[in-house]
This record gives C-alpha cells, sequence and structure tokens, in this order.
C-alpha cells in the first residue's frame, strides 16, 4: 500500500503544475498606480533598453583594412634649392599608403653630409672637453672657429650639421592643403560573416574619378581634400604646416545589422591629436628626420639630412555591430522585468498604501482566466 | 503590553522565512505539458546558453604583436635592364617585417629622372598655357615634340615623365608565388594573464626549418606559401600579380580557456580585402610609387622612380578569450530563468487551457518535501 | 445583464494590483538562516559585484594614437669602417616615429654589392648544376675558387654576397641601452567623449625636457631610457643588442569614469614579446636586411646591404572605461538577485529542514506593513 501511495505521490509530483497563488488588490487607485508603474516599466523597456540601447543584440567589433592614396604635385622656388617639383614618391612617407601616411609640408634640409669633424651649431664655447654621452653629440674637446665671430666646440658627426633654428615660414609645401586622399577601407564582421566597403554599392567609377568629400553634397566620396580634413578639426592648415602635427581621420562603422545592409554606412570624423598648446608639452608639432645616403665615389659616402615637417594621418577605424541574438534578449529582458518588478513590489509599500484594501485571494490561473 | 507585542513582531519579521505559496494543478496533460516546458528550459540552457554562447565566461579582447619575415629569390631577365636577380631587400617593402608587409610582383621603372622640363605623356596638345594646379602636372605653357608626329605641353617636372599606359605582362616577379613567410604571432589576453604563441609547444625547430602550411598536412606550420594563401582567398596569382591587390591573412585566437591552455590554437583564414571588380572602383588592385635616389656628381640629383605593383598582405589578428566567471554566471542564468519562468506562465493560459482543472493549495516547502 | 458584469470584471482586472501571496515560516534557526542568506546576497552583490567587477557600469573600448621620437648619438669605430658616428636617421627604422619603432643594435653590412656572378659563401661544392628555384640562390652550374683552398658554386646575385656567420660581439651599437624615446599618446573613449593624453596636465614643460621614466620617482614622465624598459621586461640589454628582439611597451588605460578624469592614468609595463628560447623556435632574435642603393655613374648601380639586428618597440596601448549606466545596473543586479532568491529557496528544502515548523500564511502586503 505504501508504495503504490508513494508512487501516485510521485506522480503527482511529476505531472502536478504549480503556480504562483497572487493577491488582487482590488482599489481603484492602487491599481491605477499599478498599471502607472506597469506602463512605465513597459514604456522604459521599449524605448531605452530596445530602442537607445539596443540590448536584445549580440555585438562584435569591427576588423578593419585600409589603403590610401595620396595625389598632388607642389612646384617650390627656393633661392637655396632653385625650382622644384614635389610628386607624391617624395613628400609621401611612407609611400605604401597604410592607414597611417604622413604629408611633408615644410623642410630643412641639409646638404652633403659625411663623417667628419666640424664645429657645432650652438654656442657653449667655455669648456670643450672630450665627452661622450649617448644623448648628446661627441665632442673631441677642441674649440674651433663657427663663424668669424664664435667659437664653439668641436664634433665628430654627420658634418655639416644641421642648423634647425629657423623654420621656412610660410611653410615650403604649404600648397599641400589642394592634395587630395582616396582611402578605401574594407571592414568585416566576422561574428556575422558580414563584409563592406566604404565605397558603397550604388558609387559608380565615373563619379569617383572626379568627386571630393563634402558632408553636405558628397558624404560618401572617399576622397578627402587635405585641407578639408584640417579645416573640420579646428585647425588651419597654413599654421599646422609650419610645424606639423597628427590628424586622426575617424571612420565609424557602428551599424545595427538588423536593418537591410544599406543602411551601414561609413560616418567620418575629424580631429587633432597632438597637443598643440605649448604648454604641458614637449617637441610640438610633428616631424622627424630622414636621410637620402649617395656615393660620388667608391669610398665616401655622403647624405642628405631631412627634417621633415607635416601632418601624419592616422586612419583610426572603430565600431560595433549588432544583431538580434536570443540570448542577450533573454538576459535583458528578463533581468530588466525581474528586476523592475522587485522595484514596483517596495515602491507599493510606502506609507501612502491605503491599509484598508480590499483583499482578495484568488489563484493566478483563474485571475488571468477572468481577463481574457 | 503595546511595545512587547511590537517586540514580538519584529522578532517574528527578523526571523521569520518568508517563501511563495504555491499552486498544484493535478491535471496530466497540463503536467506534462509544465515538465516538457520545464526540460525545454533546462536544455535551452544547458546546451544554447552554456555551450554554444558559454554565456557563463568573462571576455577579453586578443592583444597582438606579429614579426613576418619573407624568403625568396628571382632571376629575371628582361630586354630593357638585363639579367637581375631580385632578393628579399629589393622586393619587401617596407623590410622590417611588421603585421603589413608588401611584396613586390611587377614593376614599371623609369630610370635617370631629375628635375628639369620634358613633354606631357599624353596627348593634350589643343592648349598648353601657363598652368599650375596641385592636383595635376605642372605646365610650362609650351608645346614640344613628344614623338616625331605628337606634340604635347612641356612640363617642368622629374623628367623624363613616367609612362604607365602598358603594363609588363606577364607579371615581371610573377614568380613571387614561390615565396614563403614565416609569422611569428605572440597574443596574450590580459585579464587572464594568458600568453601564447602562433609556434605551438610540440613543434620543434629542425620540423619548422622545413614545413610548409598546409590545411591538412601541416596546420600548425607558421611557413605560408605566398601563391598558397592567394588560391586559398579564392584568386588566381598569376593575375593578382599583374595589377596587385591586398591579402588578408586572418588569425582567429578564439579561445575557451576553461579548457586546458594546449586547445587555444590559431585558426588561419585567407580572404582577398580590397575589391577587383572593375565597376563601381577606382585605381583597382594596389600600386604605389618609390625612388631611388642618387646623385652622381656633387650638385644634380637623379632618381630612379619605381611604380610597384604588388600584393600587400595584412595580418589581421582578432579573437576573444572565455573564462568562467561568477558574476555573467549567475548573471545569464539568473536572467534566463527568470524570463523563461514568466514564460511558461503566460504560456499556461492559452485557451486549450482547461477551466476544470483541479486545484490544490499546497504551501512549496510541503509540496517540495513530498517530492524529495 | 453579461456586459455589465463583464464590464465591472474588465475593470476589476485593470485596476486590480496583483501580488504574490507569502508565506512566513516562524522558525528562529530557519529565520536566522534565511537572513544570513539574504546578508550574503547583499555582501555579495555589494562587495563583487559593484565594488571588484563594476557591473553597473557601460564599457567602451580605447582608440589611440601614438608618437615616438628617439634620442640619441653612438660613435663606433670599427677596424673595416673607421670612425663614424651613428645618429637617429640612421639607426631608428622607419623614422616617422609611429607605434611600432626599430632601434638599430647590431649591423652586418655588405659594401659594394652589384648584380653580377660570384662564389657562394657556404660550400657544397659536391655538384654545381644550373639550378634555379625561389627560395634559394640561382646558380650558374659553375663551381670557382671561394678562397684558396676552397671551392664553391657560383650564383647569380647581388654580389659579393653577405657573410653573415659571424655576428659583432659585443653588439656594435650596444650603447643603445642610454638612448631615450618620447612617447606621446592620446587616447579617447569615443562612447564617453573622453580624450586624454598620456602627458598628464600638471606636467609641466620644463619637467619634460629633462625628466626620464622611473616606475618609483618618476611615474608619469613619458621619457623611456631603453635600458630601463629592457631591464623591466627581465632581460639583459647587452645580450638582446646582439641578435634583437621585440621589446612590448604596454599602456594600460583602464579607467573608471565615474571617477574624476584625474584619476584616469596610464600604467607602463613592459616585457618581451619574441621568443629567445633556441629549441621550439626558428630565427630567433629580431632582424631585417635593407639595402641603401648607389650609381657611382649613368649604368652601374651599386648597393650596401644592411642586415640589421635590433630591438623592435611596439607600443601597444589597451583598455576599457567603465562609466555608470542604468541598463547595465538593472540587468546585473536584477539577474543577481532573483538568481540568488532561486539558490536561497532551494537552499532551504534541504533535509535539515524541520518539518514541523510551524506555517502561517499570510499576504504579502500584511507582512511587509508589520515590518515597517
Amino acid at each position: 500500500m505504501g508504495c503504490k501511495n508513494c508512487c501516485s505521490i510521485c506522480l503527482q509530483c511529476l505531472f502536478g503544475y504549480e503556480t504562483n497563488v497572487m493577491l488582487v488588490i482590488n482599489n481603484k487607485g492602487v491599481g491605477a498606480l499599478f498599471r502607472l508603474i506597469q506602463f512605465l516599466i513597459i514604456a522604459y523597456v521599449a524605448v531605452y533598453v530596445c530602442w537607445v540601447q539596443r540590448a536584445y543584440q549580440d555585438t562584435d567589433s569591427v576588423i578593419s583594412s585600409v589603403s590610401t592614396k595620396v595625389k598632388g604635385n607642389i612646384l617650390t622656388n627656393s633661392s637655396a634649392a632653385g625650382v622644384h617639383v614635389w610628386d607624391v614618391p617624395e613628400y609621401v612617407i611612407p609611400p605604401q599608403g597604410e592607414n597611417t601616411f604622413f604629408v611633408l609640408t615644410n623642410v630643412i634640409p641639409t646638404l652633403g653630409q659625411r663623417q667628419s669633424k666640424c664645429p657645432e651649431v650652438r654656442w657653449n664655447t667655455s669648456i670643450c672637453f672630450v665627452h661622450f654621452h649617448t644623448r648628446k653629440r661627441v665632442q673631441t674637446g677642441r674649440c674651433v672657429q663657427y663663424s668669424d665671430t664664435i667659437k664653439t666646440c668641436e664634433v665628430q658627426a654627420w658634418c655639416p650639421l644641421e642648423n634647425d633654428t629657423v623654420i621656412p615660414k610660410p611653410a615650403l609645401l604649404g600648397a599641400a592643403e589642394d592634395f587630395t586622399v582616396l582611402i578605401k577601407n574594407n571592414v568585416q564582421y566576422p561574428k556575422f560573416k558580414f563584409r563592406k566597403r566604404n565605397i558603397l554599392h550604388h558609387i559608380n567609377s565615373t563619379y569617383l574619378k572626379n568627386c571630393t568629400f563634402d558632408r553636405k553634397t558628397d558624404p560618401h566620396c572617399p576622397i578627402f581634400r587635405l585641407g578639408d580634413m584640417v579645416t573640420e578639426a579646428g585647425e588651419d592648415f597654413s599654421v599646422m604646416a609650419l610645424k606639423g602635427g597628427i590628424i586622426g581621420i575617424f571612420i565609424d562603422w557602428n551599424c545595427d545589422l538588423d536593418f537591410p545592409e544599406r543602411f551601414c554606412i561609413p560616418k567620418y570624423s575629424f580631429s587633432r591629436l597632438d597637443n598643440k598648446n605649448p604648454e604641458n608639452n614637449v617637441a610640438p608639432g610633428y616631424n622627424f628626420r630622414f636621410a637620402k645616403y649617395y656615393k660620388t665615389n667608391e669610398s665616401t659616402e655622403t647624405r642628405t639630412l631631412i627634417k621633415a615637417f607635416g601632418i601624419r594621418f592616422d586612419v583610426i577605424v572603430f565600431g560595433m555591430a549588432g544583431k538580434f541574438n536570443i540570448v542577450p534578449t533573454i538576459v535583458n529582458l528578463g533581468a530588466t522585468l525581474s528586476f523592475l518588478s522587485l522595484v514596483s513590489c517596495f515602491f507599493l509599500f510606502f506609507p501612502f498604501f491605503p491599509k484598508d484594501t480590499y483583499l482578495s485571494k484568488m489563484p493566478l490561473a483563474q485571475y488571468l482566466s477572468c481577463c481574457s
């Protein structure tokens, strides 16, 4: 008998459906307040969680590949170097067109350097001693004439030394403002097997050959005028060209992949990344030195040292794509609802809760079936 | 009396344990349905949330460092340049072996350029005027003989001008297909203090000296044949070598760090990143120009301009590591359970719910103790 | 009548507030246990979820821009090359100062290479055949004298061939240890419109001109001595200088943006990224070859091939910023609470649960009002 009874209890357990017993409070004020709270919860979930935060989506970070190509020529006519036409291989460094490219805007060249001894450019005549420190110049210990009136320490170096005290003003290649750069950007979201280029489907080749990016008229043209980018970043090209700087070209690929693919378009923005403020700064602007090496005969090597000022453009691609996924949806909705139901529970036990509210006990099933 | 009573009520509150009053519905159909739903919920949590989405894990993004080294030599024998052997320092640009490297496959050299005046290569004879626009050539305003029959505008430039209308076909360095590249990749997940290299522990040095990556036979060899990568990307090397392109080498380090470290291995894949489609495109392929500068005497500088076509390989490392963490586990399980219990509640109030179900009220504690 | 009744039921539904019927168990042991569990839950939420994991925050990944500038000079005096002063444009490759820079520490130069035929350096005299394979040298098929006693195969190449069997020891530019590098890092968290530089507000220009990073005395100075970084990475500079290597400069920008902006400061760390272990490795160290091209007369091109050993510094910027956001707060708290209430429920149905506990049914509203 015991076992049979036990079995029946077990079966009852196995096939019994349990639900919470609910309490229904029939008070119009409390009921209205309760409905208002429910409405607010639903509105919050609908508007903020779903619409603004898109919490029902799984996300992935962008993977990007960039290639860039600068176009333009400049004619300079300086007293020292004469007429010179600068083309892309001369002023774009490195030439490969990766996601960071540098456009030369100002130059201090030092011609015909070779390994030898020469007087220092800056005068610290007082004492010249045989001095070697890796952060400074290598002094020989002798004092020699730098000019008719000034004596400086002699150094072992690539001579003659560079004199970078005077920076050409206006910038030698200030006309680089009119150069254009074609930026090709290919992105993918591997989790969603999504790929796209910044040259959109509806753009044809003839348009691409002649367009220039303009936020209003040509927002999808991938060809940018250098001057426009610097202006959008809030800078003056002619000032920036003097000492150089770094401009960030931001491509924002934030996409909602629940919408058709054509709505996923890049947004461009530009801003200056280095600090132009002379205080709280060191080595303002952006410059570096490079050299071209020559041999006029077998043995001696000479070089042209170039202190290159210019604008480095960093193409920075970022973005997150979201796509509906059941897990974050359930997690976010479930958690939000359970949290907010707690909130609404506690809310009702404020002092203004009427004590004499009529309470009726009713199983949830009955209660809900009465509503339907 | 009132205070004593109050105290006893407070104590009762403090040490009272509250639980929901449950309703058990003894109907075999509903019960079976309810158990089925419970089973589905548990199955969903176990299979999808835990196994597929690994929602119990905390995640971290990969931090990566890449170095690459290309190997190979090519002998070319062209009528213009004669016999020439190309080695790595000549055809890999930049030479440092970073995560992006370019392998030269086709070349249009222009020898002996110097700053002077010469006729334009393309004919727009009609009107030559003194013209200066930074995006175009610098015209002097004169018309000169380009060939016996054609007159073109004279320009100030690095002369003679490059004539890139004819691209060598087949590609001069088409044999670059057989080059190999060694890719060393070091990754880390800082949150989990996890570090690993793409040269796995069980691989020894003698194997590394001779192996070549093959998806079937040598999936862990970090040496890749360029032709194999291009083929896996679905391209023809000899076609791609003509005008260049960009190939992405994707290294996927998605890892489940709850498993032993040896299961965390990189997965390689390859795909073309630029657009080869001639429509909806501009400047197809991948090329750039660079120059080698010479001085044959002190004053005049000449250069060899090289229009370099080739394949740029972008090593793109991505991945997320997951490791068990109590917070996402609790958040995901808790939210999922609470959401799905809501779902199962609502589900049962469908019209087919039998109205005459026998309802028995029973405290949850009693109910559950009967089950155990 | 039916409709009127129906309407009244509907109104009752619409304005009824439902709450769960709760069961209060008046047993001091169970009650105390229950309160303990509640305390643990709250402590867990407060300490771990909120304080340690900051689960109430929305997060964003860092976007970074880096520029670097190395300073220093070295005097070398080798029997072959004589006295030579090395400055930045010679030993920093590439010169632009991007987030990856290479400092030359050891050099095997091969002077005066030109396209011709010469004997191979390594002896495999046995059979020389006309051989062409892109991964090896191009053999002509002849055997020629390499030295007085050794004959090797003749190859077509840039001749004379490099002999890299002997690496200069100690490293030619071992004094590079004393060089310094200025690292400028600009980060932003676009989601929070937050921007910051690694040169902090309170640092002035005069300090920047003379400081050197030191973890204890100058933790915010952005100028790093190369030797210090290598030492912090646990390596010996003079050993590493011989064959080269890769050092990661990690800048950790993890920030809690609920705190004032001045608490968001970069943390620097250094570690070696390549594998120095000779087993389970190929091509240990870090080196690459590059060439300087010369023309001493119009026709023949010679080059100096340089096998460059050195240390590549990869500046790797990472970090996540968190800021209070209502969605993750609600999701995490709600889910945690609902999960842990489930846990506490189940916990109480262990066997030690006393069967004879006094059970009183009381609506939640009444129960809670008695507590307040």
